[in-house]
């Protein structure tokens, strides 16, 4: 629509079907004028559906398994082949817990799913930006961006070990924020995103519920997939080049809300 | 440059002169299509260089005094009128410490000199919102930045009472934000900006060696004038709908930087 | 009880009557072995109850408007004769919004109430160090207290011109607080308390649902005043010496829960 | 010397020598009236100077792998036996990372020493609380505390992959906090402390440089191991019984400096 990403070359995690957001940025970032890679790992994409966007964006696919060191390297040197350069933006929308998955309570985890979850959920994105750096396949200016959640900050219940992993998450886009600042000029930002009724949203314990809840406590509403594509597409812009080592709050005021009026109704 | 303010009706307070982040932000705003009411106090346009800039983005000039309600209501009217319907996008850059301009330490201010500071560089954006929200003046989904600075938040011994006022300013902008958003949808959030050499920074004893401090600090350097215009366009554009209570920083990593290595490089 | 303040001097400003936090802070330190001054406005004093505290706890009272740069410096030094000695601690706990209790809605304020709320509520703080620090009348490693709510960080609709006095306080107590530990090494920190039914708290709008809400959002509950006073004693004791310039959240937890058990139940 | 921990039983993990700030705690847990067992990995007791300190404070020692549950359960159910009862303070003080000491750069980490770092230094700790959560060996309003640094917040390049351990192990407090707190009313906290001397700390390159940087930007200069040791003591004691969820710094000061003048005197 503005033309904000025109000529620029991208990798996008995570797309799994059109709830994602990473779906949704994808979408976005074609009508921006991008070109860009889409990936996904092996078991994810045997659904099929990433053919679909793939078309729908002129994009070809790469599988990746992100705990992977070397389909990383594969991933960033196949794109930077197929794009014909550097990269300049690059979304990670990664996280799963297995504990989360198999059942298991945070006070009584599986140490192994913890481990396998934080690996994926977490690693993965310090694993993608080390293969971008030592490879110095980002171009000078370009934005890293991985998606988040505020459980990394404050307690929710049921967001069990992805609280954590999160929080993990959002210092690596600091520690190596600075890394890749320093020498490559290139910026590193976590969005925190309202809780969004995607496959892997809907798998946390009463979803639907909390839905409402954040809906209620968010003065402006929670943001939506769309939205936060929207949002994720102007901190890929040239527009932004001096944000970093930040973590967003793409939320509609949430994160900054102590209570909000229809929440207090109940308690009347 | 993208049109992503195309169509939209601005008020921007506080360009004084081509160094001013106002004044870039007006430039900026221009080439993304946007229209505009500029205004200044009284005394800040009898300089005149405010008229260079309306000539060059097609904008008229509307003098005000931002600490009086009554001058703020006839900016709000006027610029409906002028605009030919609701305001889109408020851009607040006014600050202004009695203290440090006349020299007055932190520990033994004039309290006179610190409520007048206070008013003008933080009451006022409580009396701006208050006329635009008691005039239902904002479009919904419009959007109001007001510039900040990092001494809301951490200690910098020379930017005296300055600092405090930009903890009520930022304060003000979740608790008027939460009205805004929950009765018009409109988004209010800071941006805490770079120290950045304009007039009004340019006033902070020590300054020249500040900015030399910050820019080694920061992985990404000093944010420019600018560059804080190009940010907050995308802060007034479409595609930042559900930020809203936030205080975002722009200032090429700065505010979660612990130590660099070119800062450690002066301990050893 | 464990003579935690065995020979230290104190001034405590604000305790009304024995709901009050300031009124359990005397006692508490009385227990602990603290010799103190106690402190109020002189319309507060008319009530005649601080008397009774005063004789319980073998205190002077000094009656002291804290707007009042001239009352300030009378309290001090009176309260250096009395106690024999420089002041070792000092608790802040003054507030009252102007605003709240004429019923003007925050987005309407009458602007002198603005200024008067901020001048009794926040500035009263920096005058009461002014003097403190001029006059050289703190201890080496003396602690200075301030009590403050968490409307000062999020959002909490019927809190109005106070949320913006509190953040304003707490940027106080950083700004003194650097010059404070850099030339005296006394502390200054904010202790941010769950909401209490004192009397001043009593007056915000819808308090006891509030309560209740925040009772149920917390892990442990939330704080009572005996319990605030008991943290206060240990910021005032020498086991606390190299904190300062904090925010200390006092509150069973609240402040870093997203949802909880029981406040999702009302969401299902 | 305040008998502010009299009748109280604890676990103290990862005293290693006199400089250790574990040590420090258990000498001044010794001195106000507590019991406790202490305890370290069995390869850091065959270096044997913990039987000094279980002499000096009559303790005894139980060697556990902070990573192993099996060692856990031995170290909980043993040292309830000894001391006769349930737990009322732990103070978790762990933290090594494989990467650091050999050498490896952030940027391009063994991602197995990274894996064994995090277990380490992180997930140690929940796996602590697991093990007390479901034996309900923790007493009422008992208290945990774990040790941290404020690299989990900003960027101190050298600090490598221990600020995403501390990150993570801040949020295991909170996540961990919530249920401990719901279920048992124990709270559970970390204290962000200075840069300490102490064989942990030393092995950070560029540490004396760093410490004198630390020192240079507090008010109050770094905090020492005796003096977090004092800190720790209010938070195991009965005066500090709802604070909950916490990260506190224990600095000087240092968290909520922007610049201090000494600093910026080497800019001038």
């Amino acid at each position: 629509m503005y033309n904000l990403l025109k000529g620029k070359r991208g990798i996008i995690f995570g797309a799994l079907n059109s709830q994602s957001i990473a779906w949704k940025v994808a979408e976005r970032a074609h009508e921006e004028g991008a070109e860009f890679v889409l990936t996904n790992a092996p078991i994810a994409l045997r659904m099929g559906e990433l053919n679909e966007l793939a078309q729908k964006t002129g994009s070809q696919v790469i599988a990746a398994d992100a705990t992977s060191i070397q389909d990383l390297e594969n991933l960033v040197e196949k794109s930077m082949e197929i794009l014909g350069g550097k990269i300049d933006f690059v979304l990670h929308s990664i996280g799963m817990s297995v504990n989360v998955r198999k059942g298991k309570h945070y006070t009584d985890p599986n140490y192994d799913f913890t481990t396998k979850g934080w690996d994926i959920s977490a690693v993965s994105f310090h694993k993608t930006m080390n293969v971008l750096y030592n490879k110095e396949a980002m171009s000078e200016w370009g934005s890293i961006v991985a998606l988040t959640y505020m459980a990394a900050q404050r307690v929710f219940p049921d967001y069990n070990d992805m609280a954590d992993n999160k929080a993990y998450l959002e210092s690596i886009a600091r520690s190596f924020g600075y890394f890749f600042g320093r020498d490559y000029k290139v910026r590193v930002n976590t969005i925190s995103q309202s809780p969004t009724p995607t496959t892997a949203g809907s798998g946390v314990k009463g979803f639907d519920g909390f839905i409402e809840y954040a809906e209620k406590m968010s003065p402006l509403g929670n943001a939506t997939a769309l939205e936060c594509a929207d949002y994720t597409i102007t901190m890929f812009s040239d527009l932004t080049k001096k944000v970093t080592l930040q973590n967003l709050f793409h939320d509609g005021g949430f994160s900054n809300m102590g209570v909000s009026d229809p929440v207090m109704d109940k308690f009347e």
